[in-house]
């Protein structure tokens, strides 16, 4: 697949636990440092609305040891009326590795009282504009 | 529902973020400890199997804020051949609120090369001894 | 030493890394959420000020590992012109056994543009009635 | 000062709190973050012994906000009988403005029994490799 941005984390202390390996509840880190970067990559161009996690999806595919450096990328999979879903996938950088899978349901809401809104226009311009044509 | 354990996690600022709500990473933190506090209470009376994440889902069903006080509850909600599905809800004490639901595929696999192996006969027993029947 | 508020944390496998003991910059993050519940304790009685954290040391003496129970203590050591030093110790529950001991200083500063501000006269009075008198 | 090392992190929600701004804990984390890369640059050319940390200053000198991209340096500043002083400071790469200084007292131990032993005449010449002579 092809991600409009990946982020790269070197595995240290801070990562693991007493298991030796990434502590499991760090991919839902890792996938939320990521959307950032990708938000930041389109830019928010979208008059008063927010976007606020509805659900996450994680498949745990192998473990990652300290030292490892992991790499995750994400991208717009597709878009509804008044949310998206994000595919995400962190992988192991040497060996390509898959080592998570996810995927979010990101509803976009009124920044005024955080209803769900339409996803406006010029945010899936935006969005194509740095992915290219977006299912909807 | 009825809990077999619940964890309780008075929100303060290292489990917010700049959105002034509770970091939305931070649920699968509040899943895994409660998990760990689960399998305290079964005991691990299973001889050479461990139990390693394969999969979560969390659906985020309000946001947390600062001085909240969070209650998670865990169960084993079904039991396969070599995987147990496990249902989370952490919710907010004072009103109840639900704040975020889970849902964990833990995978039994041998402590020697991590591979599936069926669910120990005696482990089944002893969360039945907790919960009571489980479906399978 | 005797403490006006106490935090009690179990330790679980997000609270470790891989050398299988507490990730030593937990320790921090135990101290402010301490610190948190001593603010609480005494209340915000004064008007316009914020307390932001100056300085922090941390002298580990054991390690502590999953399923310990810790407790962190915290008190206003001292009340100086515009800051005070904050006493913490964290300990083994079962044992006693300290594991970390820590010393801040916080500083109080004006909530409109963050300069440091003498500690409000009310503020002393709400901690001199939660701990009894304070060294100056 | 020369730094040896330096780690780079961009500040995402992850690492803010509901002030707006890093989380006072999180300095601790990248301190020992980047002490890792310290040692990976170094490498680990000592037999028989392990290093843990013994004590941990830290000043916090301004905040950090979210999408300001935080470097943090560190290098051995001296070394003792049994123990090595490691300097450590974070700075806003755009600006050069510190934001956290630290500084690390880190105990040379057997890997047997965790007692303190004398710094391996190895290690402080794989450490003056990589930095010049160090103030013993």
């Amino acid at each position: 697949m092809d991600w409009p941005v990946t982020y790269v984390r070197k595995v240290r202390y801070s990562d693991t636990d007493a298991q030796g390996i990434v502590f499991n509840g760090n991919y839902a880190t890792y996938f939320d440092d990521t959307l950032t970067d990708l938000f930041d990559e389109i830019g928010y161009p979208w008059g008063e609305v927010e976007v606020v996690l509805g659900r996450m999806e994680i498949d745990d595919r192998s473990p990652a040891r300290l030292g490892d450096t992991l790499v995750t990328g994400a991208r717009v999979e597709k878009i509804g009326n008044t949310s998206m879903t994000i595919r995400l996938l962190t992988w192991e950088e040497a060996s390509g590795r898959p080592v998570a899978e996810g995927k979010q349901i990101q509803v976009v809401v009124s920044g005024e009282d955080f209803r769900p809104v339409p996803v406006p226009a010029d945010l899936i311009a935006a969005i194509e504009t740095v992915q290219g044509a977006v299912e909807r």
